[in-house]
């Protein structure tokens, strides 16, 4: 039995309050100021309302402002803000995390800096102070939080920076239905939670492109382009992974092929891509349809842009090998149509670079 | 220009015409003896009744009886019969194919010979006389001829037993939607093309132990568990490709990953899957609700389960790594119930053949 605490109250930082408890542990909830009607909720009714679950009786809630309070005795901290509160997570850490407490991120997302991309874990160890750091995991792998409350049989990979601390914090939160599996390839691990949902919302884009389509045949969908568009998007996937320091065999697992199925499924990534497929650049999709949602691969596209570009320019990324990346980049951050290059993709790596210097 | 030659009449041969005849080439549909009626709705109103689509005018259509005749000049073979049928096809191309003419499998399958995996191009080159040999190839992607047939993008890989064939039969093949990426890896892209049919009848048993789950939330679905499923199918694909003297990046392009999506998405193998997810034992299922339906990974299991069965007690393959595979097997060869061992799931290959002897 260990004391957990979840900083952050939304959808999947509440989920993983099923499985913990199920596990046996002592489990805290602590809400972001944003949280405080979701954490209300919990307290009066314990049911979370964007969650549409109840969560179980053990799980303390706490506000914002009993951080401090309820991070007394913790032994291991999930961080279950978004990549927009992880900033501001960061310092509430800093100033409250005992050394030595390992944190799991559930947050997903990448940073560029200019000459290269950051996964979030290693963002927020830059920002702890010494006797804090060492002990930053993350977690990937086919996980929606609705699904992960209601206890559905979920397989994910837990990620971190050595392999005792990562074996034994799987163990840890194990349970006949959660499954998770160790791995140090915390790089691979967080470049594919993150990518994958930029790339979902470029297989998206078919959903869009055959509602507009003339109308030859109703039956007659599209599952070719998508299935091609997934293919590729692991190929691509492969390439940063590697280039990046992480392992090609990520790509081809949970956190990889397996979360890049269930975020083609459904939800606000695919979502977006419908709209850019029925032929609405993104600016205008945002704001008429999806202004009050999260697009989390168009904040990808719009943090590591810049980056990506540079890392093409400097040969650190091989822009032959990315043109769906690229093409999705487009999209979102300039407003560009869906143009997808089919005759462009499965470039090789190894054929690739002397094409380019010719 | 090319004249071609495509045997077998099903969908898959009939919806080829469409590019084949966009890419400029004279092509000729001989149907088999069970394809009797589709060539005369052909020959009478260019409709293919079971594909639902019209044939290019000009396709020619051919009896059985006829084959020798359309066989005259022709540069190319596509064989589009099912996997039933390729003893039939050997012997009737044994006795017309002339020498030097590149057969291109469309049949997806693989046969057991007690003591390894044979796939179905090395099965139909060992019937060919001398002469006839070595220019035997396969098409393996996600390709629904429907779609196909309806100039949908689609992307597939043409693979064969050198570099200079299948460079030049997939630049004859291609046009601007029918995308072929030349490959040498045979093997790799023979075994995906007939496993991934039997992986997603696995993936298809998530759609009937949902509806069969007690109805705590009708909104939560079961996409994580189908996704893990998904990956473990990816994870045990590379490994029976691999000891087959096939190439892992194979599983992870469109014959592999791409199709495997595409298979998951819809088809007879997923319905199959529903119906044991739902509790029902295969012979039952088969007998009541598919009897008239060929469900391909079915057909598959039972044609290699003994020699999977031999090669892993032989350590030709190793069952730990397999354990998706030899529950697939085991539901619809033993009429098994569905049995999912997450636990066991992402076996490494490199850990797991210590265990076993320990």
């Amino acid at each position: 039995m260990a004391n957990i605490l979840v900083l952050g109250a939304g959808v999947m930082g509440s989920a993983i309050t099923v499985p913990l408890t199920d596990a046996g542990h002592v489990v805290r909830l602590v809400g972001r100021h944003l949280d405080a009607e979701l954490i209300a909720s919990i307290r009066q009714a314990r049911f979370h309302p964007r969650l549409r679950s109840h969560l179980p009786e053990s799980v303390a809630p706490y506000t914002n402002d009993q951080l401090g309070e309820a991070m007394r005795g913790a032994d291991l901290v999930f961080l279950g803000v978004n990549s927009e509160g992880l900033d501001w997570a960061a310092e509430r850490l800093r100033a409250t995390l005992p050394p030595g407490v390992p944190v799991i991120l559930l947050t997903k997302g990448l940073r560029g800096n200019g000459k290269s991309i950051e996964i979030l874990p290693r963002v927020l160890e830059a920002r702890l102070r010494t006797g804090q750091r060492g002990g930053v995991c993350g977690i990937g792998g086919p996980s929606i939080a609705g699904e992960l409350a209601a206890r559905r049989q979920t397989s994910v990979v837990l990620a971190g920076p050595d392999q005792a601390l990562v074996d034994r914090l799987s163990e840890c939160v194990r349970t006949p239905y959660y499954h998770v599996w160790p791995s140090i390839d915390l790089v691979g691990v967080e470049v594919c939670a993150a990518l994958k949902n930029l790339f979902a919302l470029g297989v998206g884009t078919i959903a869009g492109l055959l509602e507009r389509s003339p109308a030859v045949k109703d039956e007659v969908r599209m599952h070719n382009p998508a299935s091609a568009l997934f293919a590729q998007a692991l190929w691509e996937m492969e390439h940063v992974v590697a280039r990046l320091g992480g392992r090609k065999s990520t790509v081809r697992g949970l956190a990889g092929a397996g979360d890049l199925y269930v975020t083609c499924q459904a939800g606000r990534n695919c979502r977006m891509g419908r709209w850019l497929g029925l032929g609405m650049r993104y600016s205008e999709a945002k704001a008429r349809h999806m202004s009050e949602d999260t697009v989390e691969g168009a904040e990808t596209a719009a943090a590591i842009r810049a980056t990506v570009d540079a890392m093409i320019d400097s040969e650190a990324l091989d822009g032959v090998v990315l043109p769906l990346l690229t093409a999705i980049m487009d999209m979102v951050c300039n407003d560009g149509p869906v143009d997808i290059r089919w005759d462009r993709f499965f470039a090789e790596r190894a054929r690739s670079i002397p094409q380019r210097r010719v």
